[in-house]
């Protein structure tokens, strides 16, 4: 069984139909040193009782899954939503200061799609850069960085109108870095001709707040929100980006978030023992 | 019945199932006047009897759909690859001498995905560039114009590489404008943050070749590329995107291309009909 790279973090939506207490269970069996966990879950189980098994495990907690889905127009919805975000930031203090030495209060953010039946995109764009400069102050307070992240222009309709790293940099670069990041994501990122260089801006801003790592290949599922695989699996090549995030001083966790029915329907065991396995030859080889 | 703007093509790809004789003359009935045919359905007609169709129709002739597929590497398949280019600029080239004045030479090319089993992006985009230098001199006798059309970002690996408007901008860069352009299509560029800068570059540099309309809705058909809709029938906001086109200098036909398995299974004329239609109500308004 290969021996887990020190900084892989498994991404609860990997694992997706564990509890908290089954995910925690998988993943230090292991031999991984970090997780982070989705908020669904968190709430089944309570925040109390899962901040209780995160401080007894010993793991690191790389991110917080995931705030954002604000890009309503001024109205309740807003309100609600931005209430909800208060909320996240609260579960992420709590969550990362469980857990181990290392620890990043890091609130993974997917922005949201146009509303229903806008073709406004321009506007909601500018809602989202309006709704983090309202909830920053609250993140700051609670020592938790926002991590922006960009989702592959597929779903900039119906999922996240932030669709390049640039774009997440430029609404960052209103705020303090400890406060606002991004998360720089394969799946989302690879095949963007820029994607180095703005990796490098990522970096040179200090605003890389989490890594993930996960393949793409074709054809797409069905449903393309599931079609994340294993990295090694697809054809992304996580040479130079991985080095790119590297060189950028990003330290951090290296988190495997992936997608995908088949591998929901994987033993959760057997499902981390490939993230191991594909991470170890795709990815671990470009960390320093 | 609504008029049909003048500057409305219909590319044969929205009436898949016509032969060269029917489109044209679904084409004509419906009052619009300029059309885009397809490879596969010239050869099937034969060269020679659909420059003959065309010449007779009085039809415009807006695009030659496609060239391209060219991210092979060295070997029988590129040479393969290269020589079938230089038959589809032939083709364009006899076509749009028959059409009527206003017709453009225009090629569109599709550039082709990763080739199997690769993962070097960098690479294949490399090979593009290559490609087009083989080509354009060969495109220039000829009088043709190559449209390097970027695909959206989903198909980066199965079918074109070429993902922005910028990178295509930047390999079109080496090469005189008559040669070499861009195809701008409002599906694949929707989201882009930057189009509209980008469009004024290309107009600036006097590159936009084709403009191409069409609808994007989620979610998105299983078979991600039969996800093209009517106008106006999802989420694009063509205001912006057209008169930025307009504000370029482009004067040429506005086709559209609508790849989707409903409407291929739409009786071609009411396919047409509602092209129409929705092409007055979402982008006619925009146009000058």
């Amino acid at each position: 069984m290969t021996t887990p790279h020190p900084r892989l973090s498994i991404n609860q939506a990997t694992i997706k139909y564990t509890t908290v207490a089954q995910a925690i269970e998988v993943v230090k069996a292991a031999g991984i040193e970090s997780i982070g966990l989705w908020r669904e879950q968190v709430q089944e189980a309570g925040l109390a009782e899962s901040v209780k098994m995160i401080a007894d495990s010993g793991l690191r907690y790389s991110t917080h899954c995931r705030g954002g889905w604000f890009t309503a127009e001024e109205g309740p919805a807003r309100v609600a939503a931005l209430d909800d975000n208060r909320r996240a930031i609260d579960e992420t203090a709590a969550l990362a200061a469980a857990g181990a030495d290392g620890s990043r209060a890091a609130l993974v953010i997917v922005v949201g799609g146009l509303p229903e039946g806008s073709r406004d995109l321009v506007g909601a764009r500018d809602r989202v850069r309006d709704a983090v400069a309202t909830l920053a102050p609250y993140a700051k307070d609670q020592g938790v960085q926002l991590a922006l992240e960009p989702l592959h222009p597929m779903y900039a309709s119906d999922r996240s109108v932030l669709s390049t790293l640039d774009q997440a940099l430029d609404i960052a670069a209103d705020f303090d870095p400890e406060v606002v990041g991004v998360t720089v994501d394969s799946f989302h990122l690879w095949w963007d001709p820029e994607v180095l260089p703005k990796i490098a801006r990522a970096g040179a801003e200090g605003r890389i707040a989490s890594y993930q790592v996960c393949d793409w290949k074709t054809p797409l599922a069905a449903d393309n929100l599931l079609s994340r695989h294993y990295p090694g699996d697809g054809v992304i090549d996580f040479s130079d980006m991985t080095r790119a995030v590297e060189a950028a001083g990003y330290t951090g966790d290296v988190e495997v978030e992936l997608l995908n029915q088949d591998i929901w329907d994987t033993d959760p065991a057997e499902a981390v023992r490939r993230t191991i396995a594909g991470f170890d030859t795709a990815v671990a080889p470009y960390l320093a």
